[in-house]
């Protein structure tokens, strides 16, 4: 688990191979058992494999072009009726949802779309109701790179007691 | 890490018996893994065992009870000036803390604040900029209890192309 939460990245370039219907369920179920305030589950999912739906989505979203490459695109849907604590909630449902598809081998993108111009277009080509909201789009698929990224170190991050009361500490390193 | 994400559960009992530093810190690196809109790691954390601190915390919050008896407190804190996408950032990495929590033996519950009474009287017990938010409080220590919790069949969460558009499948396994 340390390893995955240590190893997943941003992947934004996909091999030409679909993915198997049994790792996508494992992906959605991975979130479905995210918490959420008084277990609301204000989440639900719209999965898409029609790569002429995928191309819509991409042309839609500034940063999309991974929607359109990759196999399977996942619309990532909130209820604010059922939650006020909505978009937290589907951020932990996303991690454990990427989380999954790095343990299965799979590379994932988290593209941004609650609040942003693409919200209204997506909802539009996926047929999600008004009363709901996009939090934002997951592409998935085997990764053809193996992107890195850092951290800023974790002393900067980390306040004692009170904020502002810093002190230096060696980063913490996961059991292996 | 599925063993970790289907067996992590809400937490709000627990042992007298405080939780070593080494796993704290692990718990607050693992948030910090977390992915953000352009690795903007828009998080920070009050780290919290001053019991007189807890006190007050809990005294502030409808469901703070636990962070006076837990052993730690975690005030989640989010600079929205680093990221319009925040609370779901933030939320991923709570995700991460909960599972690195229970991977360690440790038991943990989520309460939120953002968007409550609770965040300025919180803001002010811990110092708290006026530009930055609290998400969330996090209590960690020994767990005194085994809570069950369950989810709604994961097929009323999925739709298939189009919103609205469902069909029948059996719940994933996870691999063990």
């Amino acid at each position: 688990m340390f390893e995955a939460i240590r190893g997943r990245r941003s992947v934004r370039r996909y091999l030409d191979k679909p993915v198997e219907e049994e790792k996508v369920l494992r992906c959605l179920y991975a979130a479905h058992w995210a918490p959420s305030a008084h277990n609301s589950q204000p989440w639900s999912f719209v999965v898409v494999r029609d790569p002429e739906t995928r191309r819509r989505l991409a042309e839609v979203h500034r940063w999309g072009r991974f929607m359109a490459e990759a196999p399977v695109a996942i619309a990532v849907v909130g209820d604010p009726g059922l939650s006020s604590f909505w978009r937290e909630d589907l951020g932990a449902a996303v991690e454990n949802m990427l989380l999954a598809a790095y343990a299965q081998g799979l590379g994932s993108c988290w593209m941004g779309v609650a609040g942003t111009e693409y919200e209204e277009p997506i909802k539009r080509i996926l047929g999600i109701p008004g009363r709901l909201r996009v939090l934002c789009m997951v592409s998935l698929g085997y990764p053809a790179e193996k992107p890195t990224r850092g951290r800023q170190p974790l002393k900067s991050k980390v306040h004692w007691e009170k904020y502002g009361v810093q002190r230096d500490f060696e980063e913490p390193r996961f059991p292996s």
